[in-house]
């Protein structure tokens, strides 16, 4: 018989976090409680039309509000804080894209500084259909749009840093944030290390869905109705965020230049395989190199972020961090059970 | 009525090529005409057991043998080069992968240059079982193994440079050459601009499968078995090379740092979207970056690749490059039924 | 008539700061105000032979310390503030250097993650006379020691960040920080654009010298006597440090790749000449490409640093920041005269 | 008494070379050979005036001409040949410097691809003053001028390179080439690798003077007569380029990205320290990090190119390459006294 409990949370406007880390708890929490909660988009819902530039209405450095923080009992450096996401559903029927100077893969930026003039700042609005799983792109140049596959995601998941930091919520690095990669989708469970008392997990930045690399810097922006479970691996380490499906591992590099990202969740991946799996060190490395799926996930934040996952049928059966995603996804299937949900979204893989 | 020639050719030792441009032709060959070719791999079969170590048995540089080059009759700079892969099948019942000192993404190399020692130079020999289709991998430190699905690609696939160069058969740049991407699999079609009298195409480097980014720089080498058909884009350009399967069009880019690679391809396939679909500069930015997969290929070699992969399932229904993929898929069909042989290997996509 | 009033501050151990914002101010000080300052060096005064490696001995995130922050009365969001060196000066007659496990140019470091084994861990203890002005190398291997000149900076100044972000003091960023450059030299004027209200300014990272890049990592560290002189320029905007010698103007950027830290501190150049100077942006460019030099700072911290160093007798003839420089300058002469000192250490330029 | 041959090349357009490797030798000498030379500039003498845009009056790639290639007799791979700058001497009163479109370090490039229009293409006529050895920079925007120090140099001078390779006169690598470093001026002697018999060295893109950076990717570009002695260090590898000034030793690293060629650059160093040195790796890591200059060369080439300058009164009194600069300073004091020319330009250091 599994059981947990649930704790709602809707946070109001004046009760979004801008920042991991450098925040008090808005709630205290015990490992297996199932979270219901509510996160507004990057843009703070203030984005609503063509004509709403988020240069013009949004004010730096309030954007990509956080849900959070909850600070989870008994949680201390050197644990694992496991997020496994139940389900990620779009809260409005609508989501936007937009273009912002000087920000993206495609345009300087204020560290690629260059001397051209910024490129033009657009809006993009989407049509979300959630029973057909669909979002609508509409061409601003012509009349043309296509329903492409609703896949939603967190492009934010963290806890509070180590080294007595503080990071806007834009930052992906060590300890979770602006990952921004598809992968953190409803189904599976992040895995974040530990580095204050509490934890002090926070998450934001719905993405309705997004392209692998976020290449204009900006996702199809969407206000989410998120449940997640919480748990805890007590004395389990984990240098960066790594994330379990039914199907796959998957490690996670934030930092620049990109290839240092790649390298970061590449040699995590071969670390997990050795230490968890029993192979020799240059036999996981081999392994990887002949099995691993590289999908970017961002090359626009502050950090780039690269992942490394591989299919659990090709690694001998063993349990990782305890088994946590098993029990985890245990508890979602009661919990859709009682709420009478079906499994929503893609299936992770 | 679909009608082609078909031209067989199977190198000797001293026909191989080592660089792109800066060999005469082997043969030459019109448009449309079928090829049924034999690669050697990347060690020149001199890789067979555990004790041919790398450093050892090759002579640098030596490596990385190229069929060809060919002469493709009428091919002038300006225009593009179309290369579909029929089939690709190892020709032997083994493969090995291999660690190289100093080379690969987790080790200093020659230009990350650090003041390490290199890392253990190992090798690992893989049976290959082409009616299963799997590559066996068997750990070196102790007795595991498991079966990989076979994937068969090609590493290599370039013209001659541009600008009076002659580069390595190790170097991926504008003109293709050593990609090292899984998506150059049998059902695809590789477009390459041409920029000398004839295009001079030539390919190698075989690999039974290859995780994203090849980590280790090594994949499953193995000898190949290819039939490829040739022909001609009169007066297309293309910057860097183009992939198209049944289902996906794909951009490449490859430089350093990992970045300017994402940002080649990515910037190539928003340019592909303008040119060819219609759409507005912005508005192909924005759909790609909400659409477009980005796994890596290589972050190994002399440049690192990236790729743009796009489902044409969300874009206008359009030809690309004249129609040519359908055209040689054509002739690949005719070809396989008068051969009697099925569609080999994994479907493109 | 020159005035000024003059504070001394020198902190005890357990008032030293290890980030920049997220420590409340130790002294208020009014624009204008010299500083005595003692700093303690990088390793908390805990490396002192031998024996006493970095990894054993210090206790991460504490080090690196910081002499402050200070309460500048007066500075606000969208000022400057200017910090001139009076002088920097050993306040021991030792220093250390030593090679940190997995941190350096020429290593696998956490970021740049590698399957290698550290490096090995060592120290050198440098002998330093004040008077000769020289720092005594000698060599770990042999007998054999050089004496090369002192050249006294501090590794960092920083002001609390923009964006409510706490950092760490091993960050260079663009509120200064851990930019390891051997400009920031008695003599010069550093300037830093003011994030929050009071600025809260501090220093520490003291360096008898420092090669440029900082390859290992590390450079002759020891604790500073250290005299400053504040002052506010107030509604001058300043997006990265920027440091004014006698004869030279000098931006920094602080990012990875280096070649993004090379862009900012270029392009902040060109800026200064466009803004302050009156050329045309395009001619500033020219004029940067023809005559700037760029030493590189440091290659190996949280972002890399790099300046870009432009000779005033070049430029027409003009004051930056409203002649703060000159201003400080004859405060500095003045300070000198009544404590009865000669210019120490090697002049600016 | 020091004896020398003295043979003078002055090519016509239609003998300059446009790559290393792959084109035949012009002359064959003998090490010891004074060559007097010229060299056109790097854009064919085609941009003379403010409407001769590159984009327009040059043909890629027929730019960047070198004067060679020079087949020096008993050069063989595993030697390595010297060249030594006894002058560099504008040849014309006047030089251009220009931005081009997609090149340089603040633009968007067809590597750093973006969606950016190009910056404005402008040509800066310079004249330049043998006597007064200045170069005039003359604003394009406003009547503004300034006299800068002239401070001859060239920013191409390689071998041909190993591997099979033909690499076009615009990149640097390990064989040299376009460097583009202020370092390589009158009085230093530059050490090459030598890949193919005969060493096949080529020179050209002689700047009046350039920035550490070479920012915009075009430095005050002017055809040179330049005169140099070759000779030749039997068995003596040189994998990257090195410069040996009278006060100097000079490494250099080309790559991508930049700190790849930092490292390169330093990695050279410490092992030129501990071959020719005798210091132990660790203790020569340890001196270059307190005592390197790294002045940044080019950021704008195909390779980026960083070196690093280390003053040899802090080592040891040891010859390096067995005397090699030494004895052609000699040669060159006896040239420049048989020819009754004073020592010319800015002194080496």
């Amino acid at each position: 018989m599994v059981d947990f409990e649930v704790v709602e949370y809707k946070p109001d406007a004046r009760e979004l976090a801008w920042t991991f880390g450098g925040v008090p708890p808005v709630r205290r929490v015990t490992p297996g409680t199932v979270l219901e909660l509510w996160t507004e988009d990057a843009f703070c819902g203030k984005v609503r039309s063509e004509t709403d530039l988020v240069s013009r209405v949004c004010e730096f450095p309030f954007v990509n509000p956080q849900t959070g923080p909850f600070h989870v009992d008994g949680a201390e450096p050197g644990d694992t804080l496991a997020v496994h996401f139940v389900s990620i559903e779009p809260s409005r029927d609508w989501a936007v894209s937009t273009t912002v100077p000087l920000f993206g893969a495609l345009t300087a930026t204020h560290t690629t500084a260059m001397l051209h003039e910024p490129l033009p700042e657009l809006v993009w609005v989407w049509q979300l259909d959630s029973l057909a799983r669909t979002c609508r792109f509409c061409a601003r140049d012509r009349a043309w749009a296509v329903d492409l596959p609703m896949d939603p995601m967190h492009g934010t998941l963290g806890v509070a840093p180590a080294n007595l930091e503080v990071r806007s919520a834009l930052v992906p690095d060590a300890f979770g944030g602006n990952m921004d990669t598809p992968e953190l989708r409803a189904g599976v469970t992040c895995y974040l290390g530990v580095n204050v008392p509490g934890a002090l997990v926070s998450l934001g930045d719905g993405h309705a869905r997004q392209g692998e690399g976020e290449t204009c810097g900006v996702a199809v922006e969407c206000a989410m109705d998120t449940v997640v479970v919480l748990d805890l691996v007590k004395g389990a380490a984990c240098h960066w965020p790594r994330i379990e499906s039914d199907t796959h591992l998957i490690s996670t590099g934030s930092a620049r230049p990109l290839e240092d990202a790649f390298r970061i969740a590449q040699a995590d991946m071969v670390s997990w395989l050795h230490a968890d799996f029993g192979l020799d060190q240059l036999d996981a490395y081999q392994l990887v190199s002949q099995t691993v799926e590289a999908p970017l996930a961002n090359v626009v934040d502050v950090n780039y972020t690269s992942v490394a996952k591989m299919a659990k049928r090709w690694l001998p059966g063993r349990e990782v961090f305890g088994g946590t995603h098993a029990k985890l996804r245990a508890v979602a299937t009661e919990y859709r059970k009682r709420r009478g949900l079906p499994f929503a979204g893609r299936p992770p893989g």
